[in-house]
């Protein structure tokens, strides 16, 4: 079974135990000629992706009531794919979303690291550092680059542990945040995992 | 006795009790014929207010090794005011600083409410929304816009709020943020105060 999982910039695939990613700019998805489920945050690609008979998108097997209207479908498969915890999802942004007993409990969106790495530069070019992942949670900085640091980690990370749930990383940054949140689980295949329950739930695999 | 704060968009006066902002776009500092005392962040006006007899920066009464090199003078201003307290000062960028027994305990930076607004706008069109200052801190969000205000303020709320410190907001947006943070002082004066306490320190008034 192919599943795919379409972002802003990839084809993120999975093929039985093995994962492998496509620029959205070089793709083509026509080329595929067996089926593939897939869930898609990618507007550009929807016409293109709707008129292939083997792209078989999963988001209409999800129950919608159980979220918001607005809310990303690569959250929502992160959010099928656990019981009770917290997940952070470490992508172009971070989205944080609170499970408990299968059910979604709200959630929250932080820039990602390219994005506010830019808003700390545009503000001065004196805060044009690189956020340093090592740094000292304990303490509170005396140096301009860990000055910027604390404001994008620390503030994420006092929010998550605060609701005292296991967290669950995810996302193409989720080694890197997996530096600062250090008693968590990295699991890179969360959202397909999700994708798996939703299919075996309609019965279709 | 006239005081002056240069930011990178305005020159804010103190005349006794009266404070005025001038745009740093069409205000010429050579209008003024009496002593100013000011502090400045704006590295473009420089060498104009270091060529005016009359313009006296007082950067050079404090005692430097207290703080690090690359710190704002702004920020060290607002420091040199409070003998304990964690200070918000909420403008392009928002600094927050600790401060025990009258001495700098290190601080961090995060960003103001435009830049971090481009950040999520950067991200997603679909992410294009103000911040929602009347947000219930207690509640995980369940639409868009208040998952990014959560992101942005809830984050920031539960770290400066787990120093366990008397909160004092100044800056631009100091009546903004006090929506969220409620139990703190509002001092839009506070740089003031610590310009008046160094100028009093060094026997100039």
């Amino acid at each position: 079974m192919l599943l795919c999982d379409i972002g802003n910039t990839s084809y993120h695939f999975l093929q039985n135990d093995t994962d492998f990613k496509e620029s959205t700019l070089t793709f083509d998805p026509r080329t595929i000629k067996e089926r593939v489920y897939y869930i898609s945050v990618n507007k550009k690609l929807q016409d293109l992706l709707q008129s292939l008979e083997n792209w078989i998108d999963i988001s209409d097997f999800i129950e919608r009531e159980k979220y918001y209207n607005t809310m990303g479908i690569d959250r929502i498969m992160a959010v099928e794919a656990v019981d009770n915890g917290i997940i952070i999802d470490a992508g172009s942004a971070v989205t944080v979303d609170v499970v408990k007993s299968g059910n979604f409990a709200g959630g929250f969106i932080y820039p990602g690291i390219k994005a506010m790495q830019k808003s700390y530069t545009d503000i001065s070019q004196a805060l044009d550092y690189s956020f340093n992942f090592e740094l000292n949670l304990d303490k509170m900085p005396k140096n301009s680059q860990d000055a910027i640091s604390y404001g994008y980690l620390k503030t994420l990370y006092c929010e998550v542990m605060s609701h005292k749930m296991p967290v669950i990383l995810t996302g193409g940054d989720a080694r890197v945040f997996a530096k600062i949140f250090t008693d968590t689980t990295v699991d890179e295949r969360l959202i397909f995992k999700g994708m798996k329950k939703i299919l075996q739930r309609a019965d279709i695999c």
